[in-house]
């Protein structure tokens, strides 16, 4: 069985949503000056690199933060969607043409986005590929518990909301910002671990498939 | 099967290793202010928490950093040694007279250690449960791939150097600040996902186990 890393590596480089900080690693603490030890500080937005989303980054204050989401969502088979590069815009009508097998519970979407990240792209690209509003409620009434993809936001740049409260208010786990270059159409076993943060809108994870 | 979350939660409630930088949160955009959505940055330590340390941590430059440790290390069969109140250090001594079952290559210490996050004890312990030296040359030279503890550091309060030396040297692949309060002595399959950063001597994670 293959394992597949599927995180994006985290580094002053890696383009960030516009608008929030930037990320930096400072190593505070250096053994070539004497220090005992090799230590770095982190600062960054929690929606960095990939990332899940907890139901309180778009509804309100008593929605569900990122420690309260279920392991067994985070955790298990998942059914990765390959779309050709002329897909612009994930639509109800573009998953009505996919063959989703039946009975999937989470979907990871590799489209145009993972070549961006296997180019190593430093600028932060617009035009991503992303989930219209009705593909996320196409979604949702389908029975997905779990929502991926390859780039920073679930949603189409210009209109970020809708997608986001659809898939959150159904329960639906999102995590952005995958790479999905070096992964196949198919079935896996998905280990997705975001950190343990209390309170948060969404945390950092570290993303692997196994392969089935 | 059951899962078994073994991560401490992050806060600004969690003690941090003596001079390293406070967990700071700051949800900088906000909904009830009228932004769009809720968005956090953090800033602490890479040694926060429940975390990985790379060999760079204690090594020389040539050492490997955080995203070069291999993920079959990180994931699979582990064994947690549950050890009596009594034990103040673990020495070689201690893991002689310890049942470890014979081709352990993952080893989890569940120490009174676990008791302090159980009681949500906020200030730093430094008369926390350790390993000596000679504890980590005997688990290196029996086959120990990866090393769990429940407390914040391998190594013993005043003497940190030696065992991060010895067990890094020889590859031995070393989590820290476990919560293994909730999960009793046995066999179990683990998954230990630190986050993937550039060039870092350590990063937290999230680690679970699954009952076997």
């Amino acid at each position: 069985m293959r394992t597949y890393d599927i995180s994006l590596t985290i580094s002053p480089d890696l383009p960030v949503w516009p608008g929030d900080p930037e990320i930096v690693l400072e190593r505070f603490s250096k053994m070539e000056e004497g220090d005992p030890c090799n230590v770095t500080k982190i600062s960054a937005s929690l929606h960095l690199g990939t990332h899940v989303d907890a139901p309180y980054h778009y509804l309100n204050s008593d929605a569900p933060t990122i420690e309260q989401l279920p392991l067994h969502l985070l955790t298990g088979r998942a059914y990765v969607l390959e779309l050709p590069n002329e897909v612009d815009l994930i639509t109800a009508a573009v998953l009505e043409h996919s063959e989703i097998p039946p009975r999937t519970r989470r979907l990871l979407f590799k489209t145009r986005n993972s070549a961006i990240w296997a180019q190593q792209k430093r600028q932060f690209q617009p035009d991503f590929v992303a989930l219209s509003p009705d593909a996320a409620e196409y979604l949702a009434h389908h029975g997905i518990r779990l929502v991926g993809v390859d780039y920073l936001s679930v949603a189409p740049f210009h209109l970020p909301a809708p997608t986001h409260e659809i898939l959150l208010k159904s329960g639906v786990v999102i995590i952005e910002g995958l790479d999905l270059s070096q992964v196949r159409q198919g079935r896996y076993t998905l280990y997705c671990l975001p950190l343990k943060i209390a309170g948060a809108d969404g945390a950092p994870a570290r993303a692997i498939l196994i392969g089935v």
